[in-house]
């Protein structure tokens, strides 16, 4: 697969070359002038289908690959010179929202330590789409767009990289995505629980101590989870509940319930946080993020080196980016138990939208807020039954089966979860409408030859999760 | 320091051994047979005596030691063969406990990595009491009382020790005390605030994982700490709130706000536990436990090797630990701030029948109990007033001094937190009455040639906490 995926990249990197160098034009945005690819999204989809080609996959010939408009369309003055900090701007919502800012006129500086790919390596996963290295992403998107992303290549959990990363870039908001965030992979062994645990609390905390200790007035953009609350049986608030307790009042944190050691170490974080705040006077905005679906944003398919990664294994996977892979493949839809556990979910442009809105609309000294950055709620049932409809209009065959629920959930429960915050402040949000999963299936009907049906099935039991070290490796064997 | 303490343990070794020796009978206890001293209390008291002596402790003539009763006064035999591991059982609420355990006929482990004593190494810190190490005080134990205590020293934190203890002694209870339990400590530097997290979370999770795949009958008894809660406006539960919100009713974890990475630390391990319990089945108790008072048990008390830790510097010491010395070495009684902070005490007498109780009533598997584990609750301006008062009575020049707050944290607040579930279970407190500060303040006067001043004053202010590695030489040095 590294083989394959690197014949990808370079096959992109020249037919995708020739389309940028070709429709750059200069254009004022916000007073500055930069280079900008005119129609450079429709260029771009076609030198991806150029790249697709040359490693043999085949678009279904039912399909349209929806036309991006470019990464300029929508920019706004609104970032111009604001020094923003992506911690985590490798991975999938970190590249995304990286290219997003820096598309808007704000300075970006992406910080990563690729773990995310380390992590393919060593299980023998890897994404739907070919991603280029990133230094190879932050290059071409200079060549697209004229701005530059500055890199930081090391690990926030190293104190002495993590200062200087700081000390030398300056920001005026961190963005922290920079964490192991999948459930399944913190429940594989005792090793990776620890690992997960570890480093998204010493990674955090890293970040607070260089916040108070050399940028006091930087405002932290903290991603957690919706997973946080887990699945009261009361309303979810954002962050805090007010509770009224034999005749006293207090606005308190909202009670949290993790369901792997993942969520519990967002937990952790937003527990050490809001410490912080009080004490040292730290600025916070924490998103309790729901389950992100899509890959495409404007600046994402501007060019095939710039394309987003699409992960729909076990453990990398999320629920509807998984069962749009598995019916543009034919396998069944693995639907966990009963599949009445709802979740809150959003399009992978409101993420990069929501990161905006908090960077623009900064928490004051002292204030951790907390806003639940979700769109719409469905049940593990509603999206298969929406993927199924939408892949039978296409002419797929899809099938739900209900698999042993690998995880320890309710699969029954009460689910209402506030989400107002983020639109009073401005979101529109992208809704999952018939549209979105035809374009999702088109998408992942273009890259399946790349499918490996080996990485799809449940990868991690929670009532399994031992002290023996386990590397997957009899899984991907198979 | 080091030398005095040496000499002092010598010579109570010396003199100690001589009183064991003499007192020794054979009883009767649950069905057993197992030596024990006779009056040992007594004797060893005569002991401690001779060894303060011989380093030149005076003890005030107006002070009348207590006289314990003996290690088998009260021995019951309802531990009769039950094995219980005693992670931190070399630390002061560790220690009694293990010993209390032990004379009642538990069969006890301890395991210990001693951080607690290189912490007063690193620091320049040093307990108000001449204490053994840990090989002499077990072997000191097995000569006094016939019992035996299994001794593992190693780091939980470290699997392979931590799952070759398990396997090796197979416990039916384990009672974790094995963390960095300061405030002040875990706020010293970037580096000690993530040492604390990282090493009280791994040590917890290793505990977890090592009941799941080793001893999956395993009773946990964890302890916590009341200043999980913070001081919210409302009354106090035991670990869970029924909170009803529009509506709709549920019973979720209490709230948690910590006012240090100490705290926050425990806040992490419970939030662990409830998981572990829901997915895995542990049976588990967390003791949520107010600040400790006194030194005295009687098994500590039964002979000099045996004695325990007293704490009284800025770092370690608890409030009115740390009163009682200042008041017998002339020192004023340093109250922070405006001394509304209201918090729940016990008397270490208290913790380590409140372990017993934990123990006698296991959780059931799949339960995650919490208790509140103290007994009044007093503000520290109060506890200034008791001591002051108690002091001039003996004949000490008492005087309050309001010093900076050094840590943040509400100053006046409401407090009232529950703790009726152990006094349901049986447990009978020994209150703060004015004849246990009698005593107290007699212990600090016996010892208090050995009270370092340098020590006692706040040696770490919260808004001050930041990167510079911190190794309180400066203070030591003064």
């Amino acid at each position: 697969m590294q083989c394959r995926a690197m014949q990808n990249q370079r096959a992109g990197r020249r037919s995708a070359k020739a389309a940028a160098l070709q429709g750059v034009a200069r254009m004022h945005i916000g007073g500055r002038v930069f280079a900008s690819p005119v129609f450079g999204g429709r260029k771009a989809a076609r030198a991806a289908s150029v790249a697709s080609r040359a490693t043999s996959v085949k678009v279904n010939a039912t399909a349209t690959i929806e036309k991006p408009a470019g990464p300029t369309a929508t920019a706004s003055s609104g970032g111009a010179g604001t020094r923003v900090m992506i911690i985590g701007g490798d991975g999938y919502c970190g590249w995304a929202t990286a290219l997003h800012l820096s598309a808007r006129g704000y300075e970006v500086c992406i910080v990563d330590n690729l773990c995310r790919r380390q992590f393919d390596l060593t299980l023998g996963l890897d994404t739907l789409t070919p991603i280029a290295t990133i230094h190879d992403r932050v290059r071409k998107w200079a060549e697209v767009s004229g701005k530059y992303i500055s890199l930081q290549i090391g690990d926030i959990c190293d104190w002495e990289f993590l200062s200087q990363a700081f000390t030398s870039f300056q920001p005026d908001h961190v963005v922290h995505f920079g964490e192991q965030r999948s459930a399944p992979y913190s429940m594989i062994d005792r090793q990776k629980a620890v690992f997960t645990q570890t480093n998204n609390v010493v990674g955090t905390l890293n970040v607070l101590f260089a916040i108070k200790e050399l940028k006091p007035d930087c405002h932290l953009v903290k991603l957690g989870t919706m997973g946080e609350y887990g699945t009261p049986n009361i309303d979810i608030e954002e962050g805090y509940l007010t509770v009224t307790h034999n005749g006293r009042t207090d606005t308190l944190p909202y009670p949290k319930q993790g369901n792997s050691f993942y969520h519990l170490s967002k937990i952790h974080d937003s527990t050490n946080m809001l410490f912080t705040c009080k004490a040292w006077k730290v600025a916070a905005t924490d998103l309790n993020q729901g389950v992100v679906y899509g890959v495409r944003t404007e600046e994402t398919m501007a060019d095939p080196l710039l394309i987003n990664r699409y992960d729909y294994d076990g453990i990398f996977g999320t629920a509807l980016n998984r069962f749009v892979v598995q019916a543009a493949v034919g396998h069944p839809l693995t639907v966990y138990g009963k599949g009445g556990q709802t979740r809150g979910f959003l399009d992978i442009r409101d993420t990069v939208r929501c990161i905006q809105i908090a960077v623009d609309n900064p928490a004051a000294r002292g204030e951790m807020r907390v806003y639940n950055q979700f769109t719409e709620q469905f049940s593990v049932n509603q999206l298969a039954e929406i993927v199924g409809r939408e892949g039978r209009k296409l002419g797929l065959d899809v099938v739900v089966q209900n698999v042993p629920n690998p995880r320890v959930e309710a699969e029954e429960h009460y689910y209402n979860a506030k989400h107002t915050k983020l639109v009073e402040l401005g979101l529109q949000p992208h809704l999952l409408a018939d549209s979105m999963i035809d374009s999702l299936l088109e998408f992942a009907v273009q890259y399946r030859d790349r499918v490996r049906m080996e990485l799809i099935k449940p990868a991690v039991d929670w009532r399994k999760t031992g002290v023996k070290v386990n590397t997957m490796g009899a899984a991907v064997a198979k």
